[in-house]
């Protein structure tokens, strides 16, 4: 055990609802990483990541797919493909693209972000039609559309496809393509119980996280026309994307695939938490959607970090995720009695 | 058989020496790849890339050291968190970051790279002072000297610590940091039969590739002080290399740091083969130190692909290095058997 | 006349309130262009460059300031000199930095500006505090706070110096720099009937326009600490903006200083040519708090562009300013008088 | 007289060689400053200034040209225009936009700049050729080749208009542009005895100094197709060049465009300097072809800033251009008789 665990207790105890990447990778899918047959992928040649690869494409109803470490080089490969230097792009306000990839839109291909407050996290067809700009002598013109579904920091919402569709319409008559964070697009399809087609057909490309509530251990793949994704792959290379034999992540990833129809059992122990931690004093819990559980623990009288405090001494673990707000995430290895335990462990703190 | 190799004969009758990336995990790598402890990275809770960094670190003799999924993302953070906008990097224009990086250094960070012609890959001290720029009203100042051993585009060249040192001293009497491309650092202390730490101790970041000739599947490392680490974890972040239970990747590349002392077979390989490519007409060879052999194919009358395709008849495969260069690379998958079969067949072919 | 012209009435029939920027250097401005003592300003040797640099930064109360060819450049540059790669800056979504800087601050800094939703254009403390971020391993941290005043597109609103110093106070907290966009703070300050130095004591740099209101020809002003300042010089260069024999352009901007007083008689023709506007069917005017005059035009039941037509035919000039919205701005080449005249043509359209 | 200048001789008895930037407008230009009828030239309505940008066109060739605040912002301009982020630019190791523009083509517009090691500043074909890099997986492709006549920093070198042909037509052959950085072209024109249109018409863009040895006090014009020019303009106003009445510096401009004759005055009194110097001991001088008198002074046992400060001390003034270099520059402000009172001084000195 490293030393970072020294001092606390066992992880084996802890109940972790931080994250649904977390996730441990299961015997088949270690399995997997074992026995994947592999070559040089940045030659393209490792066959479990080009299954893998047209596997996901099919699912999606995409042309193309494309095997990324992670979910933020596949969006960050999206926002510098679709566009050009001095560009805008359209984004909710709380999307991950915003808060939690470094401001990367800028940083790493010049674009300025315009940041939409929307209801549900998906703005409707006339706020995308009014945060269009066409370029002009002073302003940069809209180079892309950025959608998220579910949408994380909104806590786990699943939106429709008709709003996704809505959205992508006004962009599309005003010529900018739409790129959907789907991360967790199949816990929406799931929640919403409509093919994740339907979700992904009405935008030009989506990312989809195989590591988060499908479990595999490492990436998320950027889906798109074969095109996009020829000239994405250039952009994984400049960001230092371009893994050797992937097959060996590319295996469990497979694996992952197959662990769709589980995240309604993972939105199920959600609704049931939602419900229990809806009984402790001072918690006001937003009714979870997908997997995800937002808390309002002003009431407590506590602030966020005191309560995540309280959670650990009994072996809970969660996410401070706003000034007041604390949230839980459901996922594979939190199961319906562990969610029964510890709303008991966490009745008992409060 | 995936679509791409169809029309191909069978990889297994190749031998292969475009590059030691082709190397493929063995049943060590693949056991360890399964049985690996694992967490949540990006939290820094996975036992098994911290065991590998901290194994790396204490090898290296250095403070810390990072995981990454390349190569190229760990040079990219070392030139990001070594400088600032508005600086320039200083490298050998043969130098991989120079040419085969995607102008990663202008496009992501912003800096104007000052190529050096150097004899060897390694600049002179002179060169160095002389290509040190300082800040002033019109030019930007130097802010990172960056040095590469094995030297790839050279032939694999084993630098010199002396060389190394001396360049380095200059850059810090100049107080510019340096980082060096070790991709096949171990390489180069295996040839020049020196403690790999004499080569690394003069400079003050370093990138080893576990993915070459060690025959990781994924993976390199971003080694240097711990305070430099803790900001490279969050460019890491940016680029997209946060991966999540990424120790089922670096638990084979564990197994692949006891590959250090095999090295000095591929550099008898590669001895050997450059010996018998010596002997076939209008091959003209450079005496390799390392795994790397050139070969200058203008006395055959025929350009470099005509060249690869004869090679390709013959089920060799090698790469295009230049207007008139050929790279053969030796690696853990060709045995000295497969030499002496390649070598007959090359002879076949011209 | 060049040809641009072609085909249109002659202009000195026209009343242009398309913008301030249109004012014409007078016979003092122009004998002073003639007259300027010039040096190389690049050099630091142009009297009149220096001096104009000196009396703007002893009448904002700075240590130092610097002439700028716009003041577009003198705002990027603040932005730069004031952040490092990978930081946020927050301002009112539609500040000018924000609306009509090509998004400058994203594509020449690496920036991502987080916009705010603003009342009369300043944030209040709690939606500085809200917007700041503390930089973590997903997040950017906040680099700038930038304000504005007078506030352009919400209508030159005169902002109190209690607003900057409350929204400026929160971002010092934390260690946050602030910049103020002053193009046209004399306005405010004259609309406030405050001294100029309370509205820019509470900022750390500010842009000052010399060519809207005052009337020079070409220029605005960039102040700060004179450190800052040295830094900027920099920048300045790096974006082209090192002029030579500056002075004579600095020395109409000097006498530009001498018309502040004036901009009193601008504020005056707003309220009077509101007054009028007002009683036109289908115009909803907002009051103009200094030389700008916003009117919703949706009640003519004609867009904007046929509404500028209509007032074009009557040699009248004003700009979009808005999906329904015309902007009129008064300056030192509209009297009274012509106020009067442009009111009743207007009235003869509508 | 602004402190800048306290404790100093005054100007008036130097005789300034330091640059052509320093030429101080005569009478004329200051009447055309007062003079000169004015709009807001962001509305394109300054009929100076479009009478300045249609005199140079025709005079260059070209169909349209721009007015710039300097030429490091036209050449900055160039090189975002003409390429896409991520591509290279290919430029001479010693030419201004890679020694002198603070590495703005990698700053501002994420350029990797491939520097040439020529003969005389111009590559020849072959360079060119072998500099090229085409598109692929790993190498940003080249996106531009700019050339420099005459050439600064290798001595004011006039640069054969085959020379410039031969390099644009290869760089052309392969889908490249060519922009010339003609700071000083009518000096290379003058020099060469050729019509500056046969320079310039073999590159697609070029930008020519009105502020060097033109006299003009401030500007630069960016020349080229009329497309190209109408996509800088909004280029020009992202970096701060978008100026209001530039009528009263385009004025003066216009007159300095009649100064080009009188360059050869410039290059006799170089011929005539060399000549002097020459006869000094521990002078070595390269014989000038333009304005622009290189001096080795190593000979002489003294630093470059001594021999700076021996010649101040004489009242005479130069630059310091490399390690053991000394820049003299002849310019209108320096008369054959100032060339002789100088030589005694300088006689005096060593």
């Amino acid at each position: 055990m490293p030393a970072f665990f020294a001092g606390r207790r066992q992880l084996h105890h802890m109940i972790d609802f931080r994250s649904d990447t977390v996730t441990r990778p299961d015997d088949r899918m270690r399995e997997a990483a074992r026995d994947a047959e592999v070559g040089d992928d940045v030659y393209r040649e490792d066959p479990t990541v080009a299954e893998l690869e047209s596997r996901v494409a099919a699912r999606l109803g995409t042309e193309a797919a494309m095997y990324c470490p992670t979910g933020t080089m596949a969006n960050q490969i999206a926002g510098r493909v679709h566009t050009e230097r001095g560009q805008e792009l359209l984004a909710d306000r709380k999307s991950h693209v915003v808060k939690y990839e470094l401001g990367g839109f800028a940083d790493l291909a010049g674009l300025q972000v315009r940041m939409l407050d929307t209801d549900r996290g998906v703005p409707t067809p006339e706020q995308v039609g009014a945060g269009l700009v066409e370029e002009e002598l002073h302003r940069p013109g809209t180079g892309l559309l950025c959608l998220e579904n579910t949408h994380n920091a909104r806590g786990g919402l699943a939106i429709d496809p008709e709003k996704i569709a809505a959205a992508a319409d006004v962009a599309h008559e005003n010529d900018v393509p739409v790129h959907l964070d789907g991360a967790r697009v199949f816990n929406a399809a799931t929640a919403l119980d409509v093919p994740v087609t339907e979700i992904v057909d009405p935008v030009d490309t989506v990312m989809v996280s195989l590591s988060k509530g499908l479990g595999a251990p490492v990436g998320s793949m950027l889906a798109g026309p074969e095109a996009f994704i020829e000239a994405a792959r250039r952009t994984r290379k400049l960001l230092g994307g371009g893994m050797r034999q992937a097959g060996i992540i590319a295996g469990p990833a497979l694996c992952a695939l197959e662990n769709v129809e589980a995240l309604a059992t993972d939105h199920e122990n959600a609704r049931a938490l939602a419900n229990g931690l809806d009984k402790i004093d001072g918690f006001d819990v937003q009714t979870p959607e997908t997997n995800i559980v937002l808390v309002d623990v002003a009431g407590t009288g506590l602030d966020t970090e005191a309560v995540l405090e309280s959670l650990e001494e009994q072996d809970v673990l969660a996410t401070v995720f706003g000034p007041t707000t604390v949230r839980f995430c459901t996922h594979r290895d939190v199961s319906a009695a562990d969610v029964e335990t510890a709303l008991g462990r966490i009745e008992a703190a409060f």
